[in-house]
């Protein structure tokens, strides 16, 4: 049983966390620096992008959680820290003056970055907000999420309480996202915590397994990031006995960490840069899982089909098209297309040709905020769901000059 | 020695066009149906989307030339005859109506459509437009190239005389391009007219390996249409010996090939659909050719790119982004980026890192109309460029309401 609860990445026993503005970007009235805290030693687990560029926080956060645990995790917004000389060693500065501060291993800290490339980021505003950063520490989840934020326009937190062994326990994410968002094998920037008791293993396992389903099924431009990372820390609070098999106990965290990042994926797209709308797309009827999965990220990627959704336009020869140049093993000739919102359903195709349908009645489930895509192939079990938004003015605005 | 000459499908002996406004279109102003005759039987190649949607007239295309033989080009634009189930049947009746008027064989057609997929495509213009479209051929490739135009804003066409065997050559073509513009082994509509002497395997062999420098190398928005389709006529008409093995006359014939089918490139990526710029990305010092395509495309893909670009904005990061996540096998620390346009060269990164440079410097070179994007990977041989366009509030503006 799950239950939706408040508290962000705080939910969890003796989890705190805090953001502020130190400095590194312009804008005063915007946090930059956050920071969670596990009062107690983690289990750690992390995902990173599959970019071959990778930021430097990423390398070292790599190395520290290497042994499975961490008790901190310090992020900027403003600056990206990749493609820099020194950078290894600004995020290895970051990771000791935390260290310091909080009185633990500077091995134990999970360090990352988002923001600009290719810009050295200057460590004096990170040294000199960390003692402020620290001292704040408490029930503040919004703030941390905030300070991770880039173009993002909404913050991004979900929490839940679950069961594990008769032991209640508690899961919490804060996510950011918006552009160069189309993950490989991990995401933008995640952050979850857990009181469960679980092993570093099956807490990486877990992890693993879910962001196929999740993560690595958003795309909101097509452009996997360097900066790209998932982590979950789990500091066993809750007192359950501690996950260290494929049990019960096992598949109930992965229930929960799965609503928690579904609902950060479906927060993400919809949060696109410029997005007006979050699509979703479910394939159902694929040769195989692998196959609903290309389908349902293709569509999602195309964008045609995106800036149709935008002109609430029911182009769905795009969505076709889409389908047809997926690279997955699909008979065209079965193919079947849906629209669906809080307006009602509407087929637009079926075995592979246009059906008649009300442009009137399309255009109203269009206009909604959520739209559904149902693409049945009517060739097997494998189904899929993968999250995008439209194409709008103002993700080309957003990123004409983004830098400036 | 190539030497650019007036004419586009024209310009070879024997070669006639014409294009009219026949009805398909509401648009009275707007030629909607485009003819290319040879006087003489041809040799004919094409090859055409790898999308699995494939629309109508491809089909009955390929069935057409299998033989190796054609001597008319027929194309609408306005509807793209796809996904409609009486699809091939009303391609047919349009080569049986044109065979008629021309008194050729309905077999030695090639027909295309081009314009909204999954709406059924009605004879009657086409029935009624053919024996104005056949009266009215003539040096007019002007009209042939307009009838073919859907989201194009500038026609599409080029002519080159050379010389093979003593014997002057022409090669003439037109295409189309704008949107849903990402080949894969073909292309748009691209139609090229010669009248130099090669069998019809030496002309599918030259065409086939062209592709992959040429039309294989462009993107406008990532999206493979289902209509792509290149075909070449070869009539003979310059009296060469025939070609029939890779010899110096093949070569000679494939680069004059290779300067149709390059400029074409250009003039359709500089014309993507609401593009204010030419990006051209050129690789150099790759492992491998097929490194340094994937490194190139990717880059022109880059939806962030793209926008930075249209703004102006020298984000070499994104460049760096999207080398990272091509897939090619790059080392990073190695790699160098320049910007370049008719107002100088700037270079922005190299091994890896940013380096210092005039902003102003860098802004002036991105106002440009053609911008080049200079990739030294410092590893290798391997070589390919790029084409593409920036993404602008226009490509949305056009594709958030296409149909209506």
């Amino acid at each position: 049983m799950l239950k939706q609860i408040q508290g962000g990445v705080c939910a969890a026993s003796g989890f705190t966390a805090n953001g502020i503005h130190c400095g590194i970007r312009k804008n005063k009235t915007k946090r930059d620096l956050a920071l969670i805290y596990s009062q107690f030693p983690a289990t750690a687990a992390a995902v990173y992008t599959q970019n071959l560029v990778k930021g430097a926080p990423l390398t070292v956060t790599k190395n520290n959680i290497e042994d499975g645990k961490a008790q901190a995790v310090i992020c900027n917004s403003g600056n990206a820290n990749t493609c820099n000389a020194n950078g290894i060693e600004i995020a290895e500065q970051t990771c000791a003056l935390l260290a310091e501060k909080l009185g633990i291993s500077p091995k134990d800290v999970v360090v990352a970055s988002t923001g600009v490339i290719g810009q050295p980021l200057d460590i004096t505003p990170i040294a000199n907000g960390i003692p402020a950063l620290v001292d704040g520490l408490g029930a503040h989840s919004d703030y941390a999420c905030e300070g991770i934020m880039t173009t993002d326009t909404r913050s991004k937190e979900i929490a839940f309480e679950f069961t594990v062994g008769g032991k209640v326990c508690r899961i919490g994410g804060i996510a950011k996202g918006s552009g160069m968002i189309h993950p490989n094998m991990a995401t933008m920037l995640v952050f979850v915590t857990t009181d469960c008791a679980i092993s570093a293993k099956m807490l990486q396992k877990a992890l693993s397994e879910d962001v196929k389903d999740s993560f690595n099924m958003i795309s909101i431009d097509g452009d996997t990031s360097t900066n790209d990372m998932l982590s979950v820390l789990a500091n066993g609070a809750a007192g359950n006995s501690e996950i260290v098999e494929e049990n019960e106990d096992y598949f109930a965290f992965k229930k929960a960490l799965s609503a928690v990042t579904t609902d950060l994926c479906r927060k993400i797209a919809g949060d696109g840069e410029g997005a007006t709308k979050l699509l979703e797309c479910k394939v159902t009827g694929a040769k195989t899982e692998a196959a609903a999965k290309t389908v349902a990220k293709s569509v999602i990627c195309s964008s045609l089909f995106k800036a149709a959704m935008f002109g609430a336009d029911a182009n769905w020869g795009r969505v076709l098209c889409a389908i047809g140049y997926s690279g997955a093993d699909v008979d065209v000739q079965k193919v079947g297309v849906e629209f669906r919102s809080n307006k009602g359903t509407i087929s637009v195709c079926q075995q592979g040709a246009g059906v008649p349908f009300s442009e009137e009645k399309a255009k109203e489930i269009l206009l909604e905020k959520e739209i559904e895509v149902l693409i049945s192939l009517g060739d097997g079990e494998g189904k899929a769901v993968a999250w995008g938004c439209d194409l709008t003015y103002d993700y080309v605005k957003i990123n004409g000059d983004y830098r400036t």
